[in-house]
């Protein structure tokens, strides 16, 4: 089976979102073979940091936590749709002509891979795009930003 | 696909390398409903604690990184052996009669499995059965404790 790894790397100036300072992983050497008989690191991180998983709680007050999701939904077969075509925000008209699987997990790939800096403005999913989504009854989706929507007007909070 | 998850649960009363203080998982929470629009939490943790693999850094001066172990290893077949009857540690004997298939990752099942807390006695991979292992070409061991060899006479230092 060919591996296509898509994770972030983690390094001390990987992208964090809103290039915040308390966002970003501290990584430090704990014992190496000057104190030790062996190499050991730490990293003290932010979970939201790097390639994740939001659980329902990151944007509903009481919402169920991480540990809760189904790991055959997180081992699964996945579509790429390619949206790098694709300006400001992922629209329903963007998805509509596609052929999404039911019980696929879905990743977009947009513009935002173009770039390893963060970019505010980055391409989000628009509200009624991710209610065609759940619709189609896909078992989850990614993108390839450190958040599936931003700031903008009528902020979705949240896509469930 | 059924997914069996054997990964250890991360809390920070979890079992941790010898219970030492500093190996110990520290998890907070970085912003929640009262102060932001988005609940998250962070992590510092030693990267030995929980399941985890072995980069030959560990143990071996100027050793490869974890960054340089081939994925392809990591997703793989497997076979889990049962050898809780197994007292001390894991012999080349235990494994001479056993069908170790090549190109498996091999788990071994103990009596580490049977307690919650730290056993500084635990079972542990003689030297002569990660030889054994090596030449049966398997991809890569793992077993139910927070390390392989222990601080035996003769620490074998390491299994390479």
């Amino acid at each position: 089976m060919k591996i296509y790894d898509i994770s972030m790397k983690i390094h001390e100036n990987m992208m964090v979102y809103k290039n915040k300072p308390d966002k970003r992983p501290l990584i430090w050497v704990a014992h190496d073979f000057t104190d030790s008989s062996a190499y050991e690191s730490r990293i003290d991180i932010d979970l939201h940091t790097g390639t994740h998983i939001d659980a329902p709680l990151h944007m509903v007050k009481d919402g169920a936590t991480v540990d809760t999701i189904d790991l055959e939904k997180l081992v699964s077969h996945c579509q790429v749709i390619d949206l790098t075509h694709v300006k400001d925000c992922i629209r329903k008209e963007d998805l509509e002509n596609l052929i999404l699987k039911e019980d696929y997990f879905i990743l977009f790939k947009t513009q935002n891979s173009m770039s390893d800096s963060f970019d505010p403005e980055f391409i989000y999913l628009e509200k009624c795009a991710a209610d065609y989504l759940r619709k189609k009854k896909i078992k989850g989706v990614g993108i390839d930003s450190l958040g599936i929507e931003r700031s903008q007007e009528g902020n979705m909070k949240p896509i469930k």
